[in-house]
């Protein structure tokens, strides 16, 4: 477990290697972090639910950094307000570095002692929370350097590979299921509660839907006709003037996607990304399908071929039958979110090894769009 | 059906009667709808979608009532947008009910028609669309006034009654349920595609919480504990300052609620009404309990007192299986709502007779609380 | 006096005459209010700072109506505020009407009285000040007439004539003059402090800029060239669409302006109105001249032709040297708004007669025009 | 010339030496900057008005810096908005240094020419606008610290001196006075224009007020007392929950002051800074006297003792007489933000020497108070 725990630690700052320190601090939108704050939030978490309760002689790196660097739990205090994390100038990068080595070390440390089953489901949970920012850093160095005027590159990783084309639908037959995480390995509260579920037949494709099946949608006016919309996806297309998924540029009458690559030619062969659940509502009652249920993923996923993209479903994301949110301040967890949210199955190129499993309910609220997400399709 | 008809008619104009000139235009809130309003719309409902589609020689009484009054179908056309409602003084009052009596008489006169069965559909949705608009009106007129600094009185009507004190809770075993509508009689496209449901075994409280109750919950802290609340919730609740139900005024330490028979001490046995699905949500929280799924409100529905207030499910607002839309603007009913709605089963007593039943999917965004909206327990 | 206090009580009720019920209440926009609100708070001012203070034995019509009618004295107590106007439905336009016919009566009475100059101070006042709101009835009247979908008329009345063809420049010689109100005549508190100011040689015009010329300023791009503009009013512009003055309307290719008397073609030979500082700012920068101060205004006043439109001066509204607010409440009538505010002189064909004089000051924040504005230029 | 010019790049880059590279990108407000792109921006300037228009060779350096560090320049065309210069993460600050250094080297070969006097002027002007950016780059570096929840230290620089013990007033008679620059050295267009101003019997302090004095404004409830202040000053006070000078600080009962040499107890003797046109405004109303205007000042300058802190007047920022703006984009420069802004008078410890005179026109809007603002009493 040592040894994982390092190389979590270790993955984290690699995803930030090719950023320069001025790439660190900057917030584009409320909903993206600074990658500075991501290094050190993910390593305050490790002093608080972690050194702070259980290591004696702990000595904490900085009395203030609880207060710059905790996310969203209220159990744990007052915090620096999300807006505002782009602000911070102090501490400088290096010396959130130098935090997190003092971290490490310290948990490092630790970890030689005998370890009871309650400190092992912390640091498990540690390092599933700091997998989780590891992705999360992705979305977000996207998200700076691809609003940045100049579109600079960020190097050849994470990228999706184009599709199968030989695209068809799968059969499932109509049943009783069981949906749910079952097994000894790690899962978040909000996957338990293994429960059966009643699903009628259904299909579903075997591949997601790709940038030129897009194209399409968009050629034949799908952003200018409101019947394919929900209604808070009209208002929120027009208010916001969007035309095509985040990072498409059409120059010259022609469209390019940013990628962390640098821009280029829109492939028609790679899967479709960085759409709303808007968007992937509206592309599906063009075709006259509709996006699966996430129970309908979960039955199917092991005939499916997924981990490119998350995949929107047509599942809002709430608490499954007999859920219970664990005690204190790691309650905070999930439950809380369990309102206007749309679940998202499956996983992205930029989810980390070994993190993703076919019981996985990632939520984004519908109109978010610079996560890695893209749809498939289901009737 | 003609009989119907004019009951309905009448019964719109009769629930407008206690109202004096001015309060029928105002609009103190988006959400809200001046009454004027309501009885021209619920009249261009007639004129566009029956007499101008199939009552050969019909003269439409003003070319400007349909942008005037049109509410949300996007293919009728342009529209004063919902937040101008209450800015129109013209028409005036006295020229609406003309308008309505014009409209009367021409459906009246064109049902003496032998009318085929696409006609008779949208009659059918015309008087179950004019009793949808019946109730928003009592809710709007409990709005303008119950939003006045002199806190008039509409007379001794739509008031719920109080709650049985025998109150428990109703076992219910687990299985494959049939759920939505079944029958002859009409209901809305939501409800269609009867379809199968598992559900686990459940219980289900046969009362509403009550006044006294939900009390508890507030003197206990229930508005200052963000534990209780979802993240939206608590900050939905921080902004708008809410520490209490909707119409509930704390006055020299005792708490009064505003009725359509004026301002009262708060009456412990009556069911708790104007909550939030947040309020909702944090009261079961409190409790250790939780809402009932919409599946097994219908459920167990035939053995539930219910009728009283909307009673908000833990169900979010989305597609049964194989749910098709109508064609044309009426397709524009209900499925474009379809996104970041709770569902509320029931009926409440403001809703008109008749126009309830087991099936119903009633359904509001999670913050919303000027319906006649109330909450059942389960677990 | 009593005969001038009953014409002005009967004066405002007349500006009412031909408003529906319905026209009385609203409130499109938080600059207007509804004209019930003028008729009340007028009669209030009354109450409040006359019956109240002086009449031993007057009995307040209501308790409430100092909450509700309260304009903007934070002396006097709490009140509604400002945006909530549009939403009174109580008191009913008859019931105000029968509070002024209250306060009306008892004034009246009061005057019967050996009156000390002090009380005859606050009628003068209380006369003004039903006068400026007379005023204010016009603007407000014309601006929920001129809002409306069906763009109304109100009649033949507070139309400007046309301005005389023969236009040309006043010269005036350089020195120091004299600029204040002066004479036993009321005047407001702002006016007072006759002091000298020093202006050098200038030149301005005999007549208003008509339409015709403001029209060759749209059709030049007048609107489109930031060169013209203030940097706040290019980004006032920008972000409220504006092209044109207010009440102006392009249909089929032709200008058509909203007037009291219905929609017309543009005349024009009528002086431009409804214009904000930022227009004319911009036209007198597209003609290479320039808006006159308030002292030049005063100093060439009497050789002008003026009293059909407010005109924009270039001096900001600020205290003359020597000014003293007047104690308590009506200490707020004028001095709290010197800031952020430009100085229109002259006055308006909605102006009350007799109450017009060349010192007087009138002031409006730079974007404001739905009051009745023109310019005249000077170099 | 040329020494005057590499000195004054010099000393800009001298002002940022305590910063970390962290602290150049950020941007806490809307008005204010990051200080790299202070540095970008000074250099565009010369780029932009100098190199480009009269070097012939010159290579511009980037050809997208234009459109990254125009300020408000409309001639010159588009620009990234105001609020995301924050967000800008490349060029690098390194990269700035680079462009600093290429453009100053290239000036600096260009003036080793026989330079026009329409060249000088634009060298000058290119001079005295980066003498104001350094100005403005030393509010920004404070307001970028002074927000950080660490409060860190930037030095002991730019800390205005304790005021004199035996203030007093001086007596200026009435009568007409010149106003305006005059003489061959530099100024800008809005202090050109000589002209007349008459002016009665005044007195002006001739200290500022002090920070013991405006601690008994505070302690006697000015903030709290609406009688004090403008009525849109009050308004904006409550907004933003005002009770102290920015940087002020309350802790346990004591009060504190952010200084850039770090967080202080309030020194009594100190001038008071940081205050808003609404605060000096309401200390004064308080008093029972007034600010100068900003010809009180200039008459008055050869008497006062000042240049540690701008001055607010009471007069608001208008054209003198005979004003005219210079042709092209430099024409931006002052004119067309000449509305609803208040003038200061004076200079400040961070404004660069040689760069002060008495007829320096300062403007800010009235709520503004990051810049270093005084005040001085007359009466």
């Amino acid at each position: 477990m040592k040894a994982r725990f390092l190389e979590v630690r270790k993955k984290t700052e690699k995803i930030c290697n090719p950023l320069l320190t001025e790439d660190y601090s900057v917030q584009p939108s409320d909903f993206a972090s600074p990658p500075k704050w991501h290094l050190a939030h993910s390593t305050w978490f490790w002093e608080e639910f972690l050194l702070t309760k259980y290591a004696p002689d702990y000595v904490v790196y900085h009395p203030d950094f609880s207060y710059l660097f905790n996310s969203y739990y209220n159990n744990v205090g007052k915090r620096v307000q999300r807006p505002s994390r782009g602000l911070m100038t102090r501490p400088a990068v290096a010396e959130v570095y130098a935090y997190r080595a003092y971290v490490t070390a310290a948990v490092e440390r630790f970890m030689n002692n005998d370890l009871n089953k309650e400190i092992l489901d912390v640091i498990e949970i540690g390092i599933n929370h700091e997998e989780q920012h590891q992705e999360l850093l992705v979305y977000d160095i996207k998200y700076i350097l691809g609003t940045q005027p100049t579109f600079p590159t960020y190097g050849n990783s994470f990228l999706p590979t184009a599709e199968r084309q030989d695209a068809g639908f799968i059969k499932i037959e109509a049943g009783v299921y069981e949906i749910g995480h079952t097994g000894d390995f790690f899962c978040f509260d909000n996957e338990l509660g293994r429960h059966n579920v009643y699903v009628a037949d259904f299909e579903i494709a075997n591949t997601l839907v790709t940038n030129g099946q897009y194209l399409e949608f968009i050629e034949h006016g799908g952003y200018q006709n409101f019947n394919y919309w929900h209604d808070e996806g009209w208002a929120w297309l027009n208010e916001n003037e969007i035309e095509a998924p985040l990072y498409w540029h059409k120059m010259e009458d022609q469209w390019f996607e940013y990628t962390l690559n640098g821009m280029q030619k829109i492939v028609p062969d790679l899967p479709v990304m960085h759409i709303s659940y808007f968007e992937a509502f509206a592309y599906a009652q063009w075709k006259g399908l509709r996006l699966p249920t996430e129970f309908e993923w979960e039955i199917a996923s092991s005939q499916l071929n997924w981990g490119k993209l998350w995949e929107w479903t047509n599942s809002a994301y709430l608490a499954y039958p007999n859920f219970s949110k664990a005690a204190g301040a790691l309650g905070e967890y999930n439950g809380k979110f369990m309102v206007n949210q749309m679940v998202l199955r499956g996983a992205s190129v930029a989810t980390p090894e070994n993190h993703s499993r076919n019981t996985y309910r990632n939520f984004f609220s519908a109109k978010m769009r610079w996560q890695f997400s893209g749809l498939r399709l289901a009737k």
